[in-house]
């Protein structure tokens, strides 16, 4: 693991100074396609070629459950992350399924922690705890076992690269994750007390009370635990989520292989959190899909000056913004490869200057 | 041209709620899919049908010139908006034709008002004059000009209905156009003075003298010519375009027509605006793309109940964003259509209530 954290490599300044120049040179404004731009001029970074194709995409779904479920944070039965996850593998259509299908997206589901028996040939099964600790009165799992978690997200990214995925998504299921990542991202910024309680979202659903228990047994316990911000093994152990942890790795390893990750909302983004306290490095490395409405997700994104492109209102969780973001680095990559340039029309002017002022 | 603007009606109210009460049985926590689920509710009240597939894409770019290039209020030379016409049409690869390509919508090319000859058989020749008179010294155009150039943009929505689109793109092409979009939007909110000023963005590269200039203008020629803001054609006669009066006939057209209409930036909004001037039922077929930095922009979004679903800080023109929000669109509508119910899962739970709290 170490190896891996400490061998990802910075962008490639040449490559993205000739996609950049590229892009200059394309017939239009400089710098008006924006973020279109911005995302072509990353991937070139990424890959070190200007011009890129992402032929083949893929989507992780990893399943977990949190054992401070039990504190009442959650307004659904603790059963429908074992349930989802038979529906994602059983064929039935969930938001995740006909999204990545709308961007052609390959879908692998992971069990890397769900509570119960889970015995689906297409489940990919990763199981380290039947569910975590719950961190309230102890602590969400062992150090190893957060590395472990880790490992297992690296090896998915090995899995993507070894078959010429050119585009990662991060999805999760698991009842209670909000909790853990708000949790997460409190910890990983060094929040507590009235700091922390400002980070904490209402999720899906909660009503006033269970809120309230919400921010008290998230602020109480980073006070209890006082989980280390420089360490991300030592956070995600004492109130992080396997899931969270799996994601963190599959972070790390898209920046250790080179491979454009999509940044969901909360869950996701304390993962990608997480990473980037690890290595900094693998910031360079994300792309973020929408807007997420949970406190947690901005003050994240604000530390990682990540700004996402899609306003959906999206609040379903399984990483649904991936495949839509996704299609929108399709068009970004379009653009930089197929647009013409000035010198192919012959025209040199100062058109760059300025159209529409 | 009466007959169409009176003859809008409502969206279905009865699809709209069977629509509503099918996203609520979808797998998936009431409302969790945002604006996703909110497009498709929008779509089968214009279309009267719950499901929905979009079959046929097109987009149309409407081409003019503004006589009030001439104050110096643009940085590009006046003869792009032909040249870029003449780009579109002889398959130069420009922002429109890649992302139109990519999202599978056809290109229409219209010009409606470019100043100078344009002799190419793939652009559909509507021009009503070439470019439009200055509105600083002048007047744009005649008032039975605005009519028919929105008696254009009518024709044009009656084609794409013809002919079995699902959705229109709109975009445009000509210099000095940020000038003649903020000086509608600003009369059709009836700003006068300082609270014009506000409304007028710096377009693309102007610099703080020309600016300054923009500003003037703009803000003199409301005070002059006295546009009301009730009256549609006035104001499109005294300070719009032609690519505006267009676009606003072709909001006008999908609204009869029930087709949705994907709104862009600046350009297209102010046309927008307009149409819903005209009959405020327009708004409710409309899908707005991409948030625009000019703050007219968010003025005329404002006033109508727009949320852009894109932040990418696209200032192209052309109707760029159009053609990547209807693959958004799509996804919506992919949701609708493909995503299981609960039923369909046996499953009778209030799993509705949330997950991921």
């Amino acid at each position: 693991m170490r190896d891996v954290i400490e061998g990802i490599r910075p962008l490639h300044a040449e490559a993205m100074k000739a996609a950049k120049e590229r892009q200059d040179s394309l017939v239009k404004p400089a710098g008006s396609l924006g973020r279109l731009e911005e995302i072509s001029v990353q991937i070139a970074g990424i890959t070190g070629n200007v011009l890129n194709r992402i032929d083949r995409k893929i989507h992780f779904v990893l399943g977990a459950d949190n054992g401070v479920y039990e504190e009442g944070v959650a307004a659904a039965p603790q059963e429908f992350t074992r349930l989802l996850m038979g529906f994602y593998a059983r064929g039935v259509m969930c938001g995740i399924n006909v999204l990545c299908a709308q961007a052609g997206a390959d879908l692998v589901i992971v069990d890397i922690g769900v509570k119960g028996e889970l015995d689906y040939p297409n489940i990919l099964s990763r199981k380290l705890m039947n569910g975590t600790g719950n961190f309230f009165s102890g602590r969400a799992m062992p150090r190893e076992t957060a590395e472990k978690a880790i490992g297992v997200g690296i090896e998915l990214a090995k899995y993507a690269h070894d078959n010429g995925y050119g585009i990662i998504g991060t999805g999760e299921v698991g009842m209670a994750n909000t909790t853990t990542a708000a949790a997460c991202i409190a910890a990983a910024l060094g929040a507590r007390g009235a700091e922390a309680e400002k980070l904490v979202g209402r999720g899906a659903g909660l009503t006033d009370e269970a809120f309230g228990r919400k921010r008290r047994v998230i602020c109480d316990s980073l006070e209890r635990l006082n989980p280390d911000p420089r360490d991300a093994v030592d956070i995600l152990s004492k109130v992080g989520g396997l899931d969270i942890a799996g994601l963190c790795g599959l972070f790390i390893g898209a920046a250790y292989w080179r491979i454009p990750i999509v940044v969901d909302g909360v869950i996701s983004i304390a993962a990608a959190l997480l990473a980037y306290g690890m290595n900094p490095l693998c910031r360079d490395f994300m792309i973020p899909s929408h807007t997420s409405e949970e406190p947690a997700y901005r003050a994240a994104a604000e530390r990682m000056g990540l700004e996402p492109i899609l306003n959906l209102k999206m609040r379903l969780g399984e990483g649904t913004g991936c495949p839509i973001a996704m299609q929108v680095v399709d068009g970004a990559l379009a653009v930089m490869g197929e647009m013409s340039t000035f010198a192919e029309t012959a025209l040199e002017t100062d058109y760059q200057e300025g159209i529409h002022t």
